[in-house]
């Protein structure tokens, strides 16, 4: 195959997941005029598996003609050595930021295994996310409205308004525990607050989508019901936004937003501390 | 308060949500010796969010006496320029690796709002990755088998041992559409496959953890029960280990695994394709 500017191999590689690897890596990437055709190389701990890896590492150039992409992460330094003498542009995502903070703050850095996505020494702030998902999940779509009072955030909003995925974001990334409830047919028609969540008021946070957007997705689901209906989707997001002002419960719109972005808004409102993990 | 070499206050700073910069920053941090005071600034589009980041950015160096740290990934460039001159060591995490693929390709980048974490271009990829969120929370914990021929994988296990969480992260990093099944009571005195799962056999994954760890996570939840005796739980495991070598299913201990961790194991026994979002 003759090189191909339009597209290159590009190898994420790590001792670790290589979680981190692959999220920057690709957005580097997003930044150049090429496809990149991803391929990730978690764990790479051994001489076997850097051998493996340089081996299509040396095939990618034969076929292609150019050399691959790799962003890696590698702490043992003989595996380091041997990937940086491979047929392959080297880029290591951590090095340049390691090596300016040493030099600002004079401090001498120690690299180490198992640096994120681990469940580490401080196991405790690991299973605790690991309870607000499962919190969360015992929450989700109204099942239960036990426990609220450990609840960091209540979310509100008609069905299919991206409640759920963002409520379990919310938990996976930020070990947030998180309740949503939705508003269905009784609720629209004399709509109002359930008793439950008068004392947890400030942990109120409402969803909202466009009409257009709410009816294709909701067609999607169930083509042709009333529930997809333009005239259904108006009337509950009008009762619902409604209610949002009446109360002064802080909401936004989800349409074309992404869980993430969806997240990150609904925390800066709400004035929610995040944490990294 | 005095200079305290032992903490130091850091913000992660972006144009959009900044979960790039909080994963990078707390990773690079992890190798230095000191405690970080962490905090987030996302969507900082305007000169309006700048000045309360700048003033925030000054009142830490007053109060601290040193200079807090700012990872950032900022496009616009006077919101760039205000940053760069506030009283902070201030690290773009982006810019070193830009700068290298840029000479080794000799191809010029585009820097681009909204990089990563947006629903998009592709927003066919990202919708298919919120599906596949749906998916796999109806056939959590054995509660649905149907479809199966849309799974992309099947996780069988014992209850707690961390089947769910592992679904779930697989499903919302990685968009793919996972079954898990838990083994109970009946299924243990004679285990054997579900006759559903015959014709997905390639699919199956098995998780297992150690009988001690089992115990401990089952007194959390029903303390002095039969179901956290250490009895019942080497007997659940020794019964589905017996039936993963019987019927060849690759398996892994999840035990002092995080989600992360697991997830990328199974992906790379499993052989699956890894989406990076």
């Amino acid at each position: 195959m003759k090189n191909d500017s339009q597209s290159r191999d590009v190898f994420y590689v790590s001792d670790g997941t290589a979680i981190t690897c692959e999220t920057l890596g690709h957005v580097v990437l997003g930044q150049f005029p090429f496809k990149a055709k991803e391929k990730t190389f978690p764990f790479v701990e051994s001489t076997h598996k850097l051998d493996e890896l340089i081996r299509e590492i040396n095939q990618s150039y034969e076929r292609n003609g150019v050399k691959p992409l790799v962003f890696f992460s590698i702490v043992v330094p003989e595996i380091r050595a041997g990937l940086l003498v491979s047929q392959a542009f080297c880029y290591d995502v951590l090095e340049s930021l390691v090596a300016q903070v040493k030099s600002d703050l004079q401090l001498e850095p120690k690299p180490k295994l198992q640096r994120s996505h681990s469940v580490g020494k401080d196991s405790a702030k690991y299973f605790d996310r690991i309870a607000a998902v499962e919190y969360t999940l015992a929450h989700d779509d109204g099942v239960s409205l036990k426990n609220l009072e450990q609840a960091d955030l209540i979310l509100l909003g008609v069905s299919r308004s991206g409640k759920t995925p963002t409520s379990l974001y919310l938990a996976m990334q930020f070990g947030l525990r998180v309740v949503n409830y939705p508003f269905i047919d009784d609720d629209i028609k004399r709509l109002r607050l359930m008793p439950e969540f008068e004392i947890h008021r400030h942990k109120l946070f409402g969803l909202t989508i466009n009409p257009e957007r709410l009816t294709e997705i909701r067609e999607n689901r169930l083509a042709g019901s009333e529930y997809a209906s333009t005239e259904q989707c108006l009337q509950e997001l009008a009762s619902v936004e409604a209610l949002f002002r009446r109360e002064a419960i802080p909401y936004i719109n989800t349409t074309s937003l992404s869980v993430e972005e969806i997240s990150t808004r609904v925390l800066e409102r709400a004035g929610l501390k995040r944490r990294v993990f």
